[in-house]
């Protein structure tokens, strides 16, 4: 089997690909997924004909029918033209990571090595090189335009824009996103591009409250048996199925090798817990743990590319004390290694003590801080806790010393939390961290759904979504059990991003409603190949519609296996319609429709 | 293969039977499911034991392993004694219905029937025999301190109450429930026991939005395929993950001896529409509809024991003109066959106009009345508009004529509804319904889900829920697509039960936390298999454990497989927790539980 079969790639069905292109900057080539529809079959036998629905494209170069994939080679550097022509970065003489320069040296890693590795990366030549400096400074990146582009979805160019109003809850979400919008949101804190000056690989996302929904899928190796193929197949099918950022959560012996390739192969941001990989040096001893240690992988993970750390700095030595209550104590990995290394050395966490020097490195390489949750609860009964509260307000006040070197920030939140306790984390994130945007995990409303935690995750979600959290972190269906495979990965990407779209809707976003318009106006005039791939998941959408009606033919019926053909609704539907209309002076925009009501089983 | 072997029985894993006995009746024995869990191992060497967790079964005695299933003898009727004490009742002196009558004398029907079937069944001696009209008299009846027993779930016998406040948004529910709360529940029409006297092998459950929240799973058979055990099992099965009342929309031919068995074998209420059997009477042709038809109808199932009837009556029509403007019409099937009646005829729908006919039918063998939301909308597009609001002021001019009848009613509800529009439903149904128990299908909060509508829907259902909806209507993964088969009925029931929790914690339920704490005690202790008995789906949670760590060994130790046995944060909390215990002064009760998290592959 050659590498390139084991990447997944093509279009989905019924999706092309397009590329929109810039107006500040005309060489952009926004990738987008277009959606073609049928046309209506109208009463009297005309057609009218559907407007394509455009929905941006995680996927990047693997959803092109016309890419070909080589993993050797690496994905294209489509950034590399904007991040020379600022003319801030210079290559660096030598690898700034003694371990990396370590592992160099090995000849036995030779075999597992990327081949084109950089060995002099790219970093500031002056302090600071990250898009929020540029806001700041009121200049419109490359960036900054394409993602403006994308999260438009090309809604100027839909001929009825179909707006719904939502209840946005206080976010200020225009009708249309500018590039001066996409600045001066970064500039205010209030939104990120994840882009490190070493990924330019990246497709530019955003992430804030104003903006489209995100979703992050969690990708981890299983240590004994996952090939390098593998791990990048991980990456790529999360963002087949609409992961907008993944994190690699590796902990394995190789996860610097195995990260290079990931990160040379993604076309989202890669996002990663630093600790994770410092806590492997001192071979998992806590008590070995230092700052140098720490700096060092940063800046490892720095030059590999890396476009989000998590940090778990807001976990003091103060707030340990406030868990010994709690039911489930410290949950979080990154949290849990902290408060052991704080009381062993009866110290200060290094996180903390040396904030402004983890800023420094991030400004360099343009790396965007994830503020870890290292408190977060781990239960129902640990919801919005004094310690969870207590680190809240520490990643507040890290969030303005990151301002002050113009580092990119998102926070990171819980967790556990029941329905009725979801808005006070928002409302306090939005206080406290001055609308720095959310990232959440989960959050889950009840601790007993163990084998449907993306569902009791999802719930969670479109709620925090729809108070404004910018990013939602999956769950999968394994949570509490074990690894999620290849299946729960996609299950769980699916879910968040319906979690994600919902909150879209309820936030009155003007992009998102057209989809759901297209979709049920499909639905309603039994365009079953259209319903299918305007769905988040088109395949298994006609998986299951063929599972009863597997003809061909069936795709063109005015029925479906719910009802059957002869006790369906659209007969009625089509006669009141028709015999009202005959009868008095109806609207006629009434009647336009053709008539049928989807089937549904039910009452 | 046996019949008795087609029917699923016997407990879920880790539970086990018990009854409790009634106080004012204590010859009931109220079936409920025993979680039984292991003890706590602490540092020191010594045990200590945790108190089981008890929840009510929908099960019935399927779940009970004493318990021969014998399909052709139906379940014991355990309300016979009751309902005779009663004296309310008489024995017809025949059929009541025509078409009862006439299938009676079809011998090729001999080989499906049910063979004890009842040629003198129940009706009330004078014109009302409801649990509404015992209510109202201030008579509790067994039914009623049947569902007191079952929703306090023995919180009463639990050492520790670990109650969690919540948001109850205006319900008002007592921390125990007593049978006199329920009966003044009843009376006030803000609950509903639905209890024909003709199916006295139901296992009596409350539904109302002071209790706790319920799922309804609907079956329906495939023309063609299905066996009459199969129909059964099909009943069984949705019962055994949690469904607490079951409707049968089946539309075939032999859907009246069918029903008699799924009736016969079924623990939990059974609901249909009495529409859809009084289409088939008439061939499918709406135009041939008429009162007596339908009368017939709801005297032949009345008389075979359906529990609640979905009327479809608050459709005027008045409202149809309101749908000529919508996406999707009439999606609701009942609600497009009466707009069609209603148009071909040029009149106002009969069910509308003899309505009080119909109270006193349901008075007569206390059926209960869901008033179907024929109107609901079938798209985001559509959601609370004019059609919906004006048939929801209908429903509760109806509830209002049906409680001069002691009738119980439910009113119905959407449908597709964005998530910021959910509350008015709720607000609306409230004020012009009376606080009756709101019976919601969904709502799906976005359109473009298919194939993950369960999701959609759970999302919906879980804020409705919290909103203060008494019951919840599934919706399975193949929603818009399919027929459910076996595995996603299992799917859609388990993620309802899941939203409903997801409510009840929300609200403060009084019994619903215990399970969580628990849960999350066991998941902290590292007590694998309380975890999986815990689950919702313990099944399925037991083999996602397995599918990575098969061993029964694993199910003892402190580790899984996500962070492996070396990477796992309770190292960190252990060493943390000890070494500020031999530091300070902590508190004592905040290092009782034994030291580790759970493991967390998250960030």
């Amino acid at each position: 089997m050659k590498i390139k079969d084991v990447l997944t790639h093509g279009p989905l069905i019924g999706s092309e690909k397009i590329y929109v292109p810039g107006q500040l900057f005309p060489e952009l080539r926004v990738g987008m997924r277009r959606i073609t529809l049928s046309d209506t079959y109208n009463e009297d036998g005309s057609r009218t004909s559907n407007a394509p629905v455009v929905v941006y494209d995680t996927g990047g170069p693997y959803t092109d029918s016309a890419y070909q994939v080589d993993l050797e080679a690496g994905l294209p550097r489509l950034r590399e033209p904007w991040i020379d022509r600022r003319d801030d970065t210079t290559r660096s003489e030598e690898l700034g990571s003694e371990y990396t320069r370590s592992r160099l040296q090995q000849r036995a890693l030779d075999g597992l090595r990327y081949r084109h590795i950089s060995l002099h990366p790219r970093v500031a030549k002056e302090q600071c090189v990250t898009q929020r400096y540029y806001a700041s400074q009121g200049i419109i990146t490359e960036e900054m335009e394409y993602v403006a582009i994308r999260e438009n979805q090309l809604i100027d160019e839909a001929k009825e824009r179909h707006a719904m109003a939502g209840d946005p809850l206080g976010a200020e979400i225009p009708s249309y996103i500018t590039p001066e919008f996409v600045r001066s949101e970064i500039a205010r804190g209030r939104a990120i591009i994840p882009a490190n000056i070493n990924h330019p690989e990246l497709e530019p996302m955003i992430i804030g409250r104003n903006f489209l929904c995100k979703v992050n899928a969690n990708i981890g190796n299983s240590a004994i048996t996952s090939s390098i193929a593998e791990e990048v197949e991980k990456a790529v099918w999360a963002t087949r199925w609409g992961a907008d950022t993944v994190m690699d959560l590796s902990t394995g012996r190789h996860i610097h090798e195995t990260r290079e390739w990931i990160i040379r192969n993604s076309p989202v941001p890669i996002g990663t817990v630093p600790l994770y990989q410092a806590l492997e040096k001192v071979h998992g001893k806590t008590y070995d743990l230092s700052w140098e240690i720490y700096r060092d992988t940063l800046i490892e993970q720095a030059e590999q590319g890396v476009d989000y750390f998590t940090i778990h700095a807001g976990l003091r030595k103060e707030h340990i004390p406030l868990t010994l209550k709690r039911l489930t104590g410290i949950v979080s990995r990154g949290g849990a290694i902290m408060a052991g290394w704080c009381t062993e050395h009866d110290e200060e966490s290094f996180l903390y003590t040396h904030f402004e020097e983890i800023c420094q490195i991030a400004a360099r390489y343009d790396v965007s801080l994830s503020l870890g949750d290292g408190l977060r609860p781990g239960c129902i009964h640990d919801a919005n806790d004094t310690a969870q509260m207590a680190e809240l307000k520490t990643l507040g006040e890290l969030n303005r010393i990151a301002a002050r070197y113009h580092v990119q920030v998102m926070i990171e939140g819980p967790g556990h939390i029941p329905m009725h306790l979801i808005p006070e984390n928002m409302t306090r994130e939005l206080l406290d961290c001055d609308e720095a945007p959310f990232y959440t995990l989960g959050p889950l409303v009840s601790d007993i759904g163990a084998g449907y935690d993306h569902i009791t995750g999802a719930i969670g979600a479109s709620i925090i979504g729809h108070q404004g959290t910018a990013m939602l972190c999956y769950v999968t269906q394994k949570e509490h059990l074990g690894l999620p495979e290849r299946n729960d990965v996609r299950e769980g990407v699916v879910t968040y991003k319906l979690a994600a779209h919902a909150a879209d809707l309820a936030k009155g976003h003007p992009t998102a409603y057209l989809r759901d318009y297209a979709m049920s106006k499909a639905r309603f005039e039994f365009r079953w190949r259209d319903q299918f791939h305007l769905a988040l998941d088109p395949e298994r959408a006609q998986e299951f519609h063929d599972e009863t009606l597997p003809d061909e033919e069936h795709k063109e019926k005015h029925f479906c296996s719910m009802c059957g053909e002869h006790f369906c609704s659209m007969r009625a539907n089509r006669s009141f319609r028709q015999a009202l209309q005959s009868r008095s002076a109806v609207p006629s925009e009434g009647l336009a429709l053709s008539t049928e009501a989807p089937c549904s089983h039910h009452r």
